[in-house]
């Protein structure tokens, strides 16, 4: 909104300072509003949600020693997340560029996953049970999306704006790799619900220790808004010998309000934590570290810099697969990841910030990917 | 070290990518040695430290309540700040240039106030109290600290890299504003003794709370190792319309790895922590933050940047100041400024994310300063 205001003032005839409308500008102002606004608007919100009563439940079936060591999360309010995506979106409107479709892309996700993961969290406080959404459900909820996405980007994004969306990039390695076209384009999509169903759920998984989930996807979308800034610089794009991605500053600045919303989320959600983001916030966010994946031609560059949240995804699956296969037997001591160190002994807030530092290490590693191709 | 290597293997013929002597990519890689270093020798380290029982002592005199809240800190050992340097100089001989003089100032600088830290530490430890050396006596050492280095940087340095120091910056004004000759240098020397003094005995003081100091030297540190990144590229150094600095790149790389440093220290230091940093310590990086400043002509903007810092420190004067003038009335509950938030009910744990949260902003100023003068 902010360029339509500086657009109408020029054409009133007032001398506005091109710094306004940077990408590195809007950035930092999206963060800084997105920040300001969760921890301003945070402590109301928080003490609504205590009056409505919107507590999580936690599962105590399948690690009985979590519900002594969890016991007292069982009073602190979920749906936290609308309170980000809410100063995510204000952010959006006011800083990014309405007449790009990168910024509907991303709204959409925002809401239409959010919006998935809120009946999710509200069908849990209903039934009082850690069973919300069916995880089939779900999953057709998030493929259907994701196709209707490819169908766009496949088609009238391509013809708009020319930017060829069927090849895939691999880290380190330079230039595109492997094309699809044809009947191998299926493939693409199928690859991309993967990416979106992938991300959406493994920041979900992640999602279960005060702060871990907000501060993981600090760094994931510190490191694709670096990426998105340079995509779109055409200088640093020519120097760094990387595709040149129109408006994808767009994405740099909406990832930098999530930056900022997961911070100001931090205030409240670091340990002891008096609001969980629920899957409204970790559905809705880690879509859109996805999508933006695929927007910026990093898909496979996401599982690297994601790698807290891969690893977190990819313990459910071995457990499940070896409890189901290996007659009942276990891998980990408890899954997701987190709570099997919580099991060898470490400290909530140890294992958070140990997650936290790794995650900081892989987006060091995600920028570098840039110069080593 | 690397460069040296790289001249070698070059003259005998070998072709060496040249992303090697990059600033961008030593950088880097001194933030993820000094990380690897810490975190790897870190257990070993913290079993030797508990071996010699250096634990720390606890000041229950001023706040009583604190020596409650901070029982089980009393077996924690201190003296961490050994381990950083360590890495952080590893990471030094690495990666940066040797024959720049900004290498040996900060190797000094590292040294010289981690070995006062260190004797300060090693008294406390000595006399089971928390009195190790005087103040008077720190403030001598720092004070002809301050007063050596600054006769080097106006006459050898001057001369050698022809880069004026008698210039003042202010943040958010175009270009050089002060400048100071003949007898007022002897003011440009006082300013610059208070800010190594300064920037020293305010970490020492934040290092109260597990993980505060480190985590608000990460803040500053990237801050600065920004700042002294573009001032050294001559292209965006003119695109910002900021002074080029011959070299400062260098700062950067050691910034970098102060970060990378603490990064890893945090490993063990989060909360709840299994060793301190210590006075020898804060004491070193508080001066690497405030010698870096004063060779980056940026003194005054530390002072944005590191508000955290400047609020723990004014946050003790204040109170000693009230306590002495205003006939025993205090302003704070309990100074430093942390454990006021303690005494007003935050968790620990609360109060340093929170501290985090607001250097993180100010990091931000400090960064956006550049482009708003």
């Amino acid at each position: 909104m902010i360029l339509i205001f500086i657009e109408l003032l020029q054409q009133l005839g007032f001398k506005i300072p091109s710094v306004f409308e940077y990408y590195s500008f809007r950035m930092s102002m999206a963060a800084i509003t997105a920040l300001v606004l969760t921890i301003f608007y945070g402590k109301v919100f928080i003490k609504k949600l205590y009056e409505l009563k919107i507590g999580q439940p936690i599962r105590k079936e399948e690690c009985p020693l979590l519900g002594h060591l969890h016991q007292k999360k069982e009073d602190t309010p979920t749906m936290g997340g609308i309170l980000i995506i809410f100063s995510m979106i204000i952010s959006l409107v006011l800083w990014m560029d309405l007449s790009h479709p990168f910024t509907w892309i991303l709204l959409a996700t925002t809401l239409l996953l959010g919006m998935l993961g809120a009946i999710d969290d509200f069908l849990k406080l209903k039934t009082k049970s850690s069973r919300g959404l069916s995880g089939k459900k779900k999953f057709i909820f998030q493929t259907i999306f994701s196709i209707i996405l490819a169908s766009y980007l496949f088609g009238p994004y391509t013809v708009q704006y020319g930017q060829n969306m069927t090849w895939l990039y691999i880290p380190f390695i330079k230039g595109p790799v492997i094309h699809f076209s044809g009947i191998l384009l299926a493939l693409l999509v199928l690859f991309w619900v993967c990416v979106i169903n992938g991300s959406s759920n493994a920041v979900n998984l992640t999602d279960g220790l005060d702060g871990l989930a907000a501060g993981n996807l600090i760094m994931v979308a510190s490191s694709f808004a670096m990426i998105a800034f340079v995509s779109n610089h055409f200088s640093i794009s020519q120097y760094l010998n990387i595709q040149y991605i129109e408006g994808s500053g767009e994405i740099a600045i909406y990832l930098s309000s999530l930056v900022g919303g997961c911070l100001g989320f931090l205030w409240y959600n670091s340990h002891p934590a008096q609001v969980f983001m629920g899957d409204t916030g970790s559905l809705a966010l880690g879509g859109v570290i996805g999508v933006s994946s695929i927007l910026l031609r990093r898909e496979l560059l996401l599982a690297i810099v994601g790698g807290v949240f891969v690893a977190e995804a990819l313990s459910v699956i071995i457990q499940v697969g070896s409890f189901k296969l290996r007659n009942k037997k276990r891998v980990f001591l408890c899954a997701p990841l987190h709570h099997h160190f919580e099991y060898l002994g470490w400290p909530e807030t140890k294992v958070v910030l140990r997650f936290w530092i790794i995650g900081f290490l892989l987006s060091v590693v995600g920028v570098l990917s840039l110069k080593f191709q």
